[in-house]
Formats: structure tokens, sequence, C-alpha cells
């Protein structure tokens, strides 16, 4: 019984039928058609006009983004524990030539504008120092926290002031949205994001993730950065099939809703041994080295975090029964 | 009726089968099992130990490859009309970090030991001029002429006098080997290719190759640099499944074979109107724009290549009657 | 009797004056005053506010002006023979992070606005491709041929028209304006050139060489980039001292018609045997290997260039008698 | 009275001297006979076979010699204060291709085996975490602190154990060795340092610094890397003659004895002030905004470091009736 992470999830069968309905011949690249209708697709979804470029991870997804919102020469400021510095290989570096990644502070990984404001004031504006020109935040965070319509916009804010891009690894935007009860747009661009990075294969599709741009004209150079990094696909048609099919009747927000039910859950059973609380599809929860073999003993498979942590998560198809059976298990240690 | 590329030709059934046989849950990037099995599956096709990583495109599989060979501050020799200078948007020069491309000649987009020489023997060793550090062929070349294991082999004892690294983009590798009817072993490492690039997406597959090393070591440090530039997929088995599929039986090599029939049946119709021989899937023909548009009011679909030609491109799955009537087309012109 | 390069040439006593009298405590970097009073110094020679930085190489100045005018995923248009494309160690690859050069032909070393549209002309706009971003021209070329106001403003036409930047590398730039009796804006920001390499070193100077940009907003980036290149000296008085001993009283004017004047003489007696007009302080002429060996067992040293050519260079300290002595041993072969 | 920094005090008249005694025609780059005999030179220094390549700035020496002991993919282990880290402009970065800085900490800017193995120890070995190929370590450091050869082996041991490589910055190394008293060699190679910035320019040179390869073998492919960053200087002697007159009769030692001479008068004066022990020519004392002012009106210069802390330097010229007013100044606060 895995709670390993949503990243190896199945993909769902609404998503499989989307790729076997787009297997004929079509348009190389992203000319056809389910490809070139992304940008209104997004555009409606989010209510103002966006560019939307499929790519096949999330890691290109971020990488592209920071690219477009950060010279080689300048700095994004993150969190000390955000996915784009501890777990992409150095990719952010790669795709940006150079820039500096500039770490914040924040509990449950998330910044706030006084932890960014703390970075970012203590540098010169002095070409022996590596400038900021970028904030990156991710939501859900790290920790499956969330951050509120509010709480991006004070950051937006903070950025705009500052000049700023501003970017959203959404992994699990839609285990975010899901909680929120929000608009898409609220949480984005009214909230002054530039940059989505949308996840969708944690969430039950296969090898497609979209970047979206709220600033539309930030797509045209990332076009040429797509092909130039080897992430265009000559049938495309296969990834904008997945992303349709994701968005198709809210799939993408009942498949959140579900891993984050599942999550809450574990989260009753875990009760004051939470780490952080739980907002998305994420638990952490404190248990000593014999609590842990205990579940495992079980069958139960996880991470183990920090010393005396271990980390449970749920994906869109996590058994009942498995759930259930787990948080039993959690109740008794 | 296209005849555009075969890049964009759907994807075969026991692809699509492998795909959803693979729909179950497995340990993420390339743990899982299908994955780890790729070094062994092609060690056996190859006939010795090679480590072979997935990636979704052929640009990431040459520009990967290209990077295990050349520093940042060499450079790799290729034929003046090689995909990697044309097609790729710069993506050699991305993921080399600015390697130099010198370009050869040669007919049908081949070349031979003494056009490489031509470029290599004009560079004084000097830390004023950038330095060949490996040499990039195509096989079958970007106009469909296949090199045969002499010629290779040759080539590669050129890059061995002289200290070069040798990569073959194989894109349409499987028409090569379909061609020569030789062991794959024979065009590549036995004659002295270090790493290919072995296509299946033009063959059949939806957005699976592989990047193949002869030299194990090489995928060391390659799989670092994959993570890097955001290729790990996360479910990567779905990538290996396609692999897997597609060798099976040696699908590889059926479709080649038919896709190869095909164009064989429209290089005879065409005679002396042909550019290049007919080795692979790809027929350059001399065709007025009279002739051109003739052939489209027919409706059949093709690039227009240098001034006077046209190419067709046939696929797995070309329609016999539809090759029938353009072959009758053409005859007609 | 060293006829191989002017890149060696001793300093000029003006200079070395020059950076005796520059050598009392002063501000770090460029926060001195003789580098805070060399864009107001330039703004006057040039007629126009331009933005000039110091660096210590030719090569450093062509390749921030590069990476000013093209970005990572973008190419640059250049001569076949130019020295950013053959003697720089693939510097233009390591700062614009990767920019493809294109390479067009020309008598001498010289583009026109038709060899550049040759190039371009044959690059479709599509994300396969790489783009042109700029032009980089050589003025006096690598053969020694200088450019006329009227054949850089066809020039800057076309890269105007096509929005491109345009660069001039002016290693010899002196000497072409001494050539050329016009003023410096003639053949530069008034014929539509951007940024000017403007060499020093091979006209007297010791280290110094100036990027001026004539859109000054240019030189924002290119400071942050300057000091990521390593190129921000911390005494950065001395090369400012150099370049402004160069400015006082047209003393790069006076060495280059020096230079100039001394290559005529070689080019009066080499007569027939010339392969390029001298229109600088570069003689290529036609010799056999024996009558290059004979010129060398009289004492001159020297280039063979290609295949029965040798490069002879004359510098600003010549000495009048070796110049004469090599002018009659030409006549004599 | 400046006590800003070393890094702007004027150059030696022996260096000046030097530059004079140079000053006529020779083989352009480093083919003269200067900049030949520095490997021999520095080889003799250090009791073993090295490679010494001259460089213009610190930032040079140090990224050239950083890019040669880490891949674009790795990372290099420094302290939180490092220069590379925050003085650079994101150099290291550039050279490296986007190698990431890990912070390590450490009191005085001076790292400890514990404080970088807290770093390292946290990275699993996985293609997700970017891997540390190399420790990098100031000496002096950033706040006047020195690194004894056996604190150096410690970390050389670490290095060797773990497989990484070991640079140290020695922009301030003359001011270490005078200091210890030890030979060169015992605070370097013999303690497992692979690569030296041994720095000149803040010690009396103009604008030479060396980088100090103790396994020469990593030199080769430095030269083209160094000429690919535009820092090959055609007229390469002037370089070269500034530092052999640094080293000719222990100039670089008399100069670095003077100024930490006077850095520890003021240092006496300091007392109970002192933030870090004084072991160079760099002394950080406690001083209130208010008692900062108070200096300033009596015509002292310098930097406000942190809150309520200045920095002085001292120079090899600090001149002695400066420094004695200042220290009783201090004395008076």
């Amino acid at each position: 019984m895995r709670f390993f992470s949503d990243n190896a999830a199945p993909v769902h069968p609404q998503v499989m039928a989307a790729l076997a309905a787009a297997n004929t011949l079509d348009t190389a690249y992203d000319g056809d058609a389910r490809s070139q209708g992304l940008d209104a697709r997004l555009s409606a979804l989010f209510g103002t006009d966006v560019a939307a470029l499929w790519v096949p991870t999330g890691t290109a997804a971020n990488c592209l983004a920071l690219a477009a919102l950060c010279p080689p020469h300048g700095g994004i400021v993150c969190h000390r524990d955000a996915h784009i510095q501890n777990d992409e290989g150095g990719a952010p570096e790669f795709y940006t030539h150079g820039a500096k990644l500039f770490l914040a502070d924040g509990k449950g990984a998330k910044l706030t504008p006084a932890s960014i404001a703390d970075v970012i004031d203590a540098i010169p504006d002095d070409v022996h120092r590596v400038q900021p020109h970028a904030i990156s935040i991710t939501n859900a965070t790290e920790y499956g926290r969330v951050y509120t319509p509010d709480e991006v916009a004070a950051i937006g804010g903070l950025a705009k002031a500052r000049g700023l891009g501003l970017h959203m690894d959404g992994a699990r935007f839609a285990n975010a949205v899901a909680t929120l009860g929000c608009t898409p747009a609220a949480v984005t661009w009214e909230a002054g994001v530039d940059a989505l990075s949308f996840g969708f294969v944690k969430n039950g599709a296969m090898s497609a993730e979209l970047l979206v741009f709220f600033t539309p004209a930030l797509a045209d150079v990332t076009r040429y950065r797509r092909k130039r990094a080897g992430l265009l696909f000559s049938k495309g048609r296969y990834l904008a099939a997945q992303v349709l099919a994701m968005l198709d009747d809210d799939l993408w927000l009942d498949n959140a809703r579900a891993a984050n039910a599942r999550a809450a859950e574990l989260a009753a059973a875990a009760g004051a041994r939470l780490v952080h609380p739980v907002e998305a599809n994420e638990v952490f929860l404190r248990a000593t080295p014999d609590e842990a073999a205990a579940l495992r003993a079980k069958g139960f498979d996880f991470y183990d975090w920090a010393a005396g942590e271990i980390r449970l998560v749920t994906a869109w198809d996590s058994p009942a029964d498995q759930v259930a059976a787990l948080a039993q298990a959690i109740g008794q240690l």
C-alpha cells in the first residue's frame, strides 16, 4: 500500500481514453487542433487572456517559467525547501544559464512578504551582487500548505513594488484550488502571478503539464526555448489531449478533491502528531523509527522525512480501504 | 493524403496496448521494472553491454549524447544539412553549453572521412580555435541515404585516430537497419559509434526515444543531465513501455520495412526525377511548381524542399491505396 | 624584424606615462574619475550620447556586445573568416550562452547586404530554426579591408529593416577611420551601428579596449555581465588611463596613420602580388614557399596564411628602416 | 585617509618598473619568455610541479578554478559569506555553466570539516539533487581570519575522502602566509589544495593574479577556457612581469607583512571592540553609528559592515602616520 507520492499514480481512465481518441494522423508539434485550442481553453478557465504551453514535466514547466522571468545574471527568491532548489537537479540553473536561487524562510515552506524582503533588502543594487529578478512560490507547498489569494496577493504586491516577476509552482495547484474553493484566477493573476506551472501529472495525467503565462507575450520567447530544450514533441496532440481531458467536466478538481479528502482522513487520525496543518494531499507526522517500522510492517510504504517525521501522500486513486486501514494504524500507534 | 513527414503518424496499436498495460501503480522515475530492464534488453539487441536511457524527443537524445561527447569549449563536426544544425532550435548549443558545430559537406547529407578531415585538418591545435571533440552523423540521413557498416567504420576509424567521439542520430535508425539487413551492432558500436539516438517516435511510438551509450560509463553523468534538463518523467514506465513494445517481435523493423517499401514504390514511379537514391522512407524528387501544384490538386500534401524539389515521406501506416495513387500521379506528371 | 601582428607591439610612451600618472590611490572598480569620465569623453568624440565600458581584451568587448544584442537562443550573422568565428576560442558562444554564428561570404571578409540576406532569407521564422538577432562586421576587416560609411549604412539599413542589432568589431577601428578620413560617427551610429568594440591594444595601448554602446541603455545590463565575466578590474583607473591617453591629441589616429603608411609602402612594393587592396595596416600577398623562405632568410618574420599567401602586419612603431628593407626585399622576389 | 579596502591601493614601484622593463616587442599571448617562465618559477616557490596561468582579476582566477573542479551539473561548498557567493556577480555560475553554491557556516568565514559535512551529508546521491564536487575556502578569509596548515589539511582530508576538489581563494594569500610563517606549500598542496587563486592585485600589483594548479593537467583545459572567457591578453608579458616583480626578493611577503603590521596596530587599539581576531590585514570592530561618524569626522573612510560593525583594511602602502592617527582615534572612542 503505497503512500510514497502522488507522482507515480496510474493515469486516469478518461485521460487514457483521450489518448486513444487522439490516435489519428494530425499536424506535427503544436500545430494540431488540440494544442492550438489550449490558449482559448485556459483563457476561459482563468477569465483572462493567457498563453498555455504544454511540457512533459513539472521541472520543465518551472524552469521555462523562471527563464522567462529572470536573466542569466539575475536571481530568484524561493523557499529554502522549494522543489526548484532541492529536487530538480540544478535545472533552474541550466534553463536560466546560471541564475542564482536566493533561499528564504517560512513555516511549511510558505514565504511571506517579510521573509522575502529579508532576503532582498540585504542585497544592495551593485554589480558585485546578483540582483533578484523574480520570486517563486509553490502552491500547494512542498509541505502541503496552501497560500490563500490574500497571501499570494501580498507577495504579488511586493513583487510588483520591487519590479520582480512572480512564478507559482503549481505541481499541486489543483489540490490548492480544491481546498481554497476559489477561482483559479483569484490565486494567480488576480494576485499578481505572472507564470503558473499548472500540474496534471500528479493528479491523473500521464506526461503533460501546462506552463501558463498571464502576460501572453512572455510565451513568445518561451516557444523558442521550449524547442531549444528538446521539449517540443512532434506528436504534441497526445500532450494536449491529456490536459483537455483533465479539464473536461472539472476532472482536475474532482481528482484533487478525492486526494485531499483521503489526506484529511489521515490527518484526523494523526491528530497531535501532525507537523503541518493538512491543507492538500500531503500528511507529515511525527513518528519514531519504531512507529514507522510498525506501519511498514502492516504493509504501508512512505518516505522518512526529517528525523522523527514521515510523509504520507494520497493520490486521486488512493483506495478507500487502504486509507482507512492506514488511518486506523496511525491511531493505534 | 499526407506525405509531409513520418513524425506525426499515429501510434501503433501495440504501443497503445502497452501503455494500457503499464497503467498500474509502479515506482516513480526510472525505478520501475520496465525502465530498469532497458539496459539488458538493449544489450541483448546490440550484443554488447550498453546503457539505455529513455527520453521523450529525438532532439533531447541527440543533445544529451553530444553533451556527453563534447565539452562546452569544444566542437562537433556534422553535415551542413544535419538536423542538429538546422532543425533543433539551437538545442545542441544549449545542452553542450555553447559547443560549436563545424559544418562539413557530402552528397545526400552523408559525411565521409575525407569531408570530415577537410574540416578538422584546417583547425590548428591552438587555444584560439575551438577544437573538434566529436563527430555526429545521421543514419538514415536527412535525405534518406543510408550509411553502410563499412562507411560508418571508416568514419569511426577517423574518429578514433583523432580522439573524437562518434554520435549517430538514428531518428530513422530502424529504416536504415531495415535497408541494410545487418545487425544493429554492425552499423553502430562495431563501427566505432559511441552513442546512438535510437528513434521510435517516427516509427510508431508516441513519445519515447532511447539514448544508447556503447560505453556505459558515459551514461553515469548523463543521468544527472537528463534530470537537469527536465526530462526525467515521474511516470517513466510509460516511456519504457513504448520502447519495449516497439522492440517486441521486431515491431520496429516491421514498421520500418513497411515505410521503406512504400517509399520504394514512390521511387520507382519517380525514376529520373529522383534527387537522391531512395534507401529509406524519404523520397526527394524534382518537380516544377506547376507539377507540385498538380499533385496537391489531387489531394497530396508534402514539403517543398529546395527550389524545384519536393519531399515525400512515408510512414509505418502509409495507406497502400494512397501510396499507389501518389505513385500513379507522379508517373503522370 | 617582426611583421607577425600588431597585437604584440610595445606600449606607446604616452600610455606608459599615463599609467604612471594614474598611480595614486583612487576609488576602486570604475568609480574613479578617469573611468567615470569615459562616457562624456566618448560622447564628445562620437557626437552623440554613448556609454563606454573598458574591458581588457577585444574578445571581451566583442562578446559582451554580442550578448547585449542577441539572446541565448538567437543567432549572429558574421563573415566566415570573422575573428569572432575563428579566433576567439568559442567566446561568443560562452558569453551569449550558446547563440549560433551564421557564416556569410564576401571578398576580403566584407559582408554586403546581399550576402547577409542570402543567409537570413534562408531561415524561416520557425521555432525549429535559430533566428538571427544580430549582425557583426569587422572594420577594418580581418583582411585589412575597410567598410565605407555608405557600405556600413547599407548593412545598417538591412539590420533595422529586419530588426537585427549591428555590432562592429573595431579591433582596428582606428586604422579604418584613419583611412576613411571620416568622423568616427559617420561609420558607426550614423550608419546604424549599435555597439562598437573600439580597439586600442593593437594601436599602442597595453591592455584596454572600449565597448561603446550607441544606445546607452544597452550598457545597463552589460555592467552586470562585465562583472559576471570576471572583467571588472578593482584598479580600473589603469584601464581608463590608457584609453584617455590614446584619445588625447588624437594619438589613436596618429598611431593608426603611421601603421597604415608603413603598410602602404609594403603594398606599393608588392604590386600585383597583393591578394587584397591594402586599406589599413595588413598586407596579404602571394608568395611561393621559396619566396617566403627567402624573406625569412633576410630576417623577416610573418604568418603563412593560405597556401601561397603570406600576411605582413605593420604597427604604430614599425621601424622605417625595417619596413623599407622589407619593401625592397619584396620587390626583389 | 582611506581604509576602505586594499583593492584600490597604488601599484608598487617595483611593479611599475617591471612594466617599463617589459615594454619591448615580444611574442603575443603567453608565448613570451616571462609568461613561459611562470610554471618553473611557481614550481620552485611551491616545491612541486605546478601550472600557473595569469589572469587579470581574482574573480577570473576563482571561477576558472571552480570550472576546472566542478561540472555544470555539480555543486561547490563554500562559506555563506564567501566572496564567490556574495561579491562576484554570479561569475561562478557563469564560468561553471550553472553549478550551485552550497552555503556552509563557520565563525569568521572559516569552514571546518564538520560544517562542510553538515552540508554534504544532507545531500543524498540521487539525480534529483545537485551533487557536491568541490569545496572552496578563502585564506585569509573575508573576515581576515587565517586557516593554519592543519586546518586546511583537515578539510583537504575530507575533500579527498569524499572525492571533492579543493580550491583556495587566495586573494589575500600573501597576508595569510606572512602571518603563518609557513611555506606556501604547507598551506596548499601539502594540505590537499588542488587549485589556488594567488592574489597580487590587493598586494601591490596592477592587474595580475595567478591561477595555480597543483595538478598541472588541470591547466590543460583551463587554457582553452581562459581564452574562451576573453581573458587571454595579447600582451600577456605585462601580466607576467607584474607577477615576477612581486615574487622577486619576496616582495609579496614584504608587502603583506607591512599591511598585516598596520592592521595589528589598529587591532591593539581596538581591543575588546574586535569582532574577529585580526590575523591578516582586515580589522572588524564594533562601533555605534555615532562612533563611526566620529571617525569619519576625523577624515577616516571605511565600510559600514553589519549593523554596529565597521571594517578597516590596511594595504602595503598604508601610511604609518595615518594608521597611528586612526589607532589613536579608535582608542579615544
